[in-house]
């Protein structure tokens, strides 16, 4: 482990602006539009014009091979009208939105840059299904893993069966999860999914591979993600509310799941984790709630033990006992997660601090969390190989 | 055009290591396998262990559409056995490279990590020629330019065609440039192509796209390069001669270019260009030599103009003058240039920073530059969308 009191920021940053389209399948926007459309609600939610952008970065995950278009950071500036400002993509499979906010980070404690915008965008619906899942592929080890016939589904599925042999997890456990976060997603304007659903309806849907049903994956969607930061000692110049970044951490692990020394957890989001822990001096006990990266459910139950909300092998026991409810002790996905919001995977991790802002300021309506003051993103690239954990407070 | 002054990195940075493969058409290697022999040798150079790298960031264009493999930084860190450190991707077309650079210094520059690996890499040739270029094609504007069967050396010919008819720039002055960087290749082991041509063999070579023939474009070619990076003031611990960035800039225009103030310029190497003079100090006179992104001839040509080494127009008499030579005023693509040394996208950016760390450590052989104390590289994404300009000196 390293030592990150010796690797402080030169400056704190704080958020100042969050925009976001709906999520969904947006057959009549195209990447572009989507990129457009959520940068515009950022500046406008900052109140701030293009010009004052200085730099932009852009999490996308694969405009290459949905939609033939690679160098997607230089179209969003472009389309956003903040040329002649530097701008740039990042990527690292469904973590590159978080990777998009770490760079953004950087740039703005590095002192290089005071505005920045960081924005995470896919188009997914422009290709058929089973090219999606060949796309997404691209995530995994392509020649260890992918060029075999391994799936997403299939990585998560190894998981889930191993987590519930190890540890007496039940299907039942598991199938609650997407319940919750469709729940929690009828509740949210900007979510894919608004339907409720119910444990049988998880155990009733069709068998995508085994343990693993259709209601226990995120969807394919599209949507748009931006957040706009400034140095914290400036931030009251921008906002009334600004949100502070207080830990940015990152770590990975193998890209292929077979090298792992467990595949019950994912040791990147134990590493990243404590980072954010560290770096913010906080405790899992301080967290008032989090996004964590539920792609298929049995992700989201790993992730409360990995993250420390629950003991090894009691994530099961958690989502039983109700505290992960808005409302209980520690409300995990009150946007509806990747499942019921949606997952257009680029802009996850910034759908996901778009989430965390909106419960910070108060602003989350019917899915607001009482008395927020630490709230904490968990996003994951691939099958775990790339992990980062952000901490945001409405206290600087 | 921004202030800079009032936007200083916190602390300034330094290369202590440098790494490349030889670049060329490699049937045997993999991309992971190019990107691990660049980075095995950037951290022997730098006599450190993999251990000791905190963050690694790569530039590729399209793993995705190359070689199906996206999530490419984590298949390197992996690879190289940098995990659980962080790892990210960096695109922004044929400039990947040079924004990776600019995210590693900004990484070191922030406080948060004080040992960066920085690498480009791409591996090309596993596709056809034809392929290769339809990918190219997602560095431009996918819906308005590559969808109507634009390619980039149609894009590359508008220009030409514009500058020799605003100016009288000649086709053998054009043609010149490939000669200059053919004969500097025939000087540098790992670069692509190691014979000399001459004017002669360009105007005779096939046509591409009128004006420009085929030995006017930068080849396709598999390779990788990387750098560490560390901060200035603990370099020497490192190396006994490490080389600083005294200013890392970049700029951007439009993606399409139709949406153009003017096509014999590119505006964005000229904002990019005074925001590195502005950074540094400098002025383009100050500048011993540098590494011009001479994607096709005219490129370099016009970079000339653009960066400052002449005046508008006169891009044609530089070149006749004699003055890039190596052994001349301001000699130009000493490495051989992309024409020569080899085009491996994501990897360019990276491999120019290689070369002049070789040149200002006087490491450099029968290219060296006499008395090399400030060079500069150009690295051009897209048409000129992305522009991100890198001076060097080994003075800090």
């Amino acid at each position: 482990m390293m030592d990150f009191s010796k690797l402080k920021p030169a400056r704190d940053v704080a958020i100042v602006g969050i925009g976001s389209t709906e999520f969904g399948e947006h057959w009549n926007k195209s990447l572009r539009e989507l990129a457009g459309e959520a940068g515009s609600k950022a500046l406008h939610d900052a109140k701030i014009d293009p010009e004052e952008i200085q730099l932009l970065v852009g999490g996308n995950m694969s405009g290459g091979m949905f939609v033939g278009q690679e160098h997607g950071a230089g179209l969003f500036a472009d389309y956003l009208g903040i040329n002649p400002k530097p701008s740039m993509r990042t990527e690292a499979a469904c973590a590159s939105g978080s990777v998009a906010a770490r760079v953004g980070f950087m740039a703005v404690a590095s002192g290089m840059y005071d505005v920045v915008a960081v924005g995470g965008a896919e188009k997914m619906t422009d290709v058929s299904g089973e090219t999606a899942t060949s796309v997404l592929a691209g995530a995994m080890d392509q020649e260890n893993e992918a060029f075999h016939g391994l799936t997403f589904p299939g990585v998560y599925a190894f998981l889930a069966n191993r987590h519930m042999h190890e540890y007496g997890t039940t299907r039942e456990q598991i199938a609650m999860i997407p319940v919750k976060n469709h729940k929690n997603g009828s509740l949210n304007p900007i979510a894919h999914f608004k339907n409720k659903i119910t444990v049988a309806d998880v155990l009733g849907s069709a068998l995508v591979s085994d343990p693993l049903r259709l209601l226990d994956c995120s969807p394919i969607s599209d949507g748009a993600a931006s957040i706009i930061m400034v140095p914290a000692e400036k931030a009251k110049d921008y906002s009334d509310n600004p949100i502070y970044i207080r830990a940015s951490a990152q770590a990975s692990d193998s890209l292929t799941v077979h090298d792992r020394r467990d595949i019950t957890t994912l040791d990147a989001t134990v590493w990243a984790a404590k980072e954010a822990y560290q770096r913010s001096g906080l405790t899992p006990k301080d967290i008032n709630f989090a996004e964590v990266h539920d792609c298929f459910s049995i992700n989201e139950l790993i992730a409360y033990e990995d993250l420390g909300f629950a003991k090894k092998g009691e994530g099961g026991k958690l989502i039983e006992s109700g505290d992960v409810e808005i409302g209980g002790r520690i409300p995990i996905n009150t946007s509806g997660g990747l499942k019921a919001k949606g997952h257009p995977v680029g802009a996850t991790g910034i759908a996901q601090l778009y989430e965390l802002v909106e419960q910070l300021r108060g602003e989350a309506g019917k899915r607001q969390v009482d008395n927020a003051r630490y709230g904490l993103a968990h996003n994951v690239g691939g099958s775990g190989a790339t992990v980062v954990v952000h901490i945001l407070s409405n206290e600087r």
